[in-house]
């Protein structure tokens, strides 16, 4: 943990900020061990060059989460009750100038600060952690990959618990009990579970739509497990593949592998996103790709570095993304086949294996 | 939802406030009809005292959401893609001068629309909101009342599920099945199930604890279905009750009946916490009742209005909150009763009607 903090200080110093508030309870939990989610109340890490000051809820227990941590006496922990001014503590220890604030810290807390303090000019500052967060050390690659694992087992037993009729809830329910049994994280994680048309949705949940021949069948799972995200997506055919079903597989699973091929050292995200964007586009099918190629992953599902058109992030060691290229025909169907990706020293480790030949099942 | 809109500029005028931006998903949803789970992406509701617009990425489909609403004609539509400054559209819409935000608003957008409209002075702006969400409609009410009913069922098998040796994981996977099967929303609820000690922690989250004789069993769940949430908490007894869990079990639910007693239009929320707690602090249990009685419900589990001894709230028809109190004893155990309530014209309805005596199984 001592380390972690010494990097976000070190990036602090590259950005020029002096002090920071970190509230993502993710960012919390990499820094200090201590996971809480803190729902409507306030959870806040102060950092400074020499503080460290966790604030939070006594409802949180922070004592007892800090205690035997190998961070623990490092940070200084305030607590407030439900009944007290929550930022009260955070206002008094923060420096004039300038603050930088973490990204999802919420109004409710940000705006009374600002006008408790009128000398701190607070501007985001989510930054230093977030590219903290990005290099993942061989700790959280080793967690990454066992995710990873379990995720095939399960993609596994999904597609062979596919049968006439079951519904997209149903398997999407037998998913999770999968995960459940292998210890996921409670209550996180999710399999959006998308048949035929519904399929073209690439946001859609699962509801009470029966499996038919000739159906395309897409299943992006993700879960936390010991706090690190898996998240894969398959797309196989029920009983037949239509030439088109067929056509379309081929663009995207080419496009994933062209996405793949792309990740080395070096290489800006931007340019990894185009090159699996090329394939579709290539393929006639580019108008039908309507979102970015892939979202970084850890401790939280999304997180940085985006690998958008739009990234100024560029691929480095430790860093994991996804490659979730897909094609979305309104009404009809949907296919995307998505893999975690790891940037290593001389290119790339896919964390996932699941099979990716188009498969009729 | 025309008329929503016009309850919640009747409170901006009261407050003073011509412009806010709401951008919490469940308020979107409540004004607007449209659900919309934004993620890190832009989602704001803009309203001034003539005009609402709803500014969201265009992967949010708002378009087909918003069409055939009965909203649909008075809201406009202003969509912005990934790669565009997520908050430009709505940086130009503003007027100059005072500007409600949402208190959930992510830092992520209020800072840079606060650097980009020097002139505008944003403050917490969600009260005008958070009032109108607080007085229930009929259609409202009634949703509430099926969800609580079907928490209700869920309750009673769960309890019948109830054996040896089945871990909190296993009974609260099961809970989980019973939901889904009964058409609850996906991807939210919880079950928190905690057998013995891991009941004497408020969140604890189900492990692979097995059941044994003796053990207390705390029931917290909770799950939206259509959109609005049913909370319910039940303890019960495993093979044996002790004399200690009995008296604990007789305080916790007295106090549960004298909140629930003192619920009636006119009456300040935090009487109503008074009236629960007195009974708990005069049983000798007070220091272990360690958390608010309660708190509002409705298209978000945890909302207006706070049932605590700071709660500014007073009890009004329409309004629906928890009661549940409780008495935690570190190391051992934990019991407490938790029932929804809907303020009416007259008194008190208790939303949900599982049995609350004194329960060995």
């Amino acid at each position: 943990m001592k380390e972690r903090i010494n990097k976000v200080r070190q990036h602090m110093e590259k950005a020029g900020l002096r002090q920071i508030v970190v509230t993502n309870p993710s960012s919390v939990y990499y820094l200090t061990s201590c996971y809480v989610n803190p729902h409507e109340r306030m959870l806040a890490l102060y950092l400074n060059e020499e503080e460290a000051f966790l604030f939070g809820n006594e409802l949180f227990c922070l004592e007892q989460l800090l205690a035997g941590q190998d961070s623990g006496s490092d940070i200084q922990i305030a607590t407030h009750k439900d009944s007290d001014n929550a930022i009260a503590g955070l206002a008094r220890t923060i420096k004039a100038g300038q603050l930088g604030v973490d990204k999802s810290w919420a109004a409710r807390y940000l705006l009374p600060l600002m006008e408790t303090r009128k000398d701190v000019r607070c501007c985001l500052g989510s930054e230093p952690v977030d590219l903290a967060r990005m290099q993942k050390d061989e700790k959280e690659i080793s967690l990454m990959r066992q995710a990873s694992q379990i995720n095939d087992q399960v993609m596994e037993l999904a597609l062979a618990a596919i049968r006439e009729d079951i519904t997209e809830s149903e398997l999407a329910a037998y998913i999770m009990e999968r995960y459940r049994q292998r210890g996921a994280d409670f209550g996180s994680g999710a399999a959006l579970v998308c048949f035929g048309e519904n399929g073209a949705d690439p946001h859609h949940e699962p509801v009470n739509r029966r499996l038919q021949r000739g159906d395309s069948v897409l299943l992006d799972i993700f879960t936390p497990i010991s706090r690190y995200w898996c998240d894969m997506t398959r797309t196989v055919f029920y009983q037949e593949a239509s030439e088109e079903q067929q056509q379309v597989y081929k663009a995207v699973k080419a496009a994933n592998l062209a996405g793949i091929a792309a990740v080395k050292p070096g290489v800006p995200l931007r340019d990894i996103d185009g090159a699996a964007r090329k394939v579709i586009e290539a393929a006639g099918y580019g108008p039908y790709f309507i979102h970015r190629l892939g979202h970084g992953c850890g401790i939280d599902c999304h997180e940085p570095p985006d690998c958008s058109a739009a990234s100024e992030a560029v691929a480095q060691p430790g860093m994991v993304f996804s490659i979730e290229p897909g094609i979305y025909l309104p009404g009809r169907f949907g296919v995307r086949i998505e893999d975690l990706v790891l940037v290593t020293a001389t290119g790339v480790e896919v964390l996932n294996k699941a099979p990716k030949e188009l498969a009729v099942v």
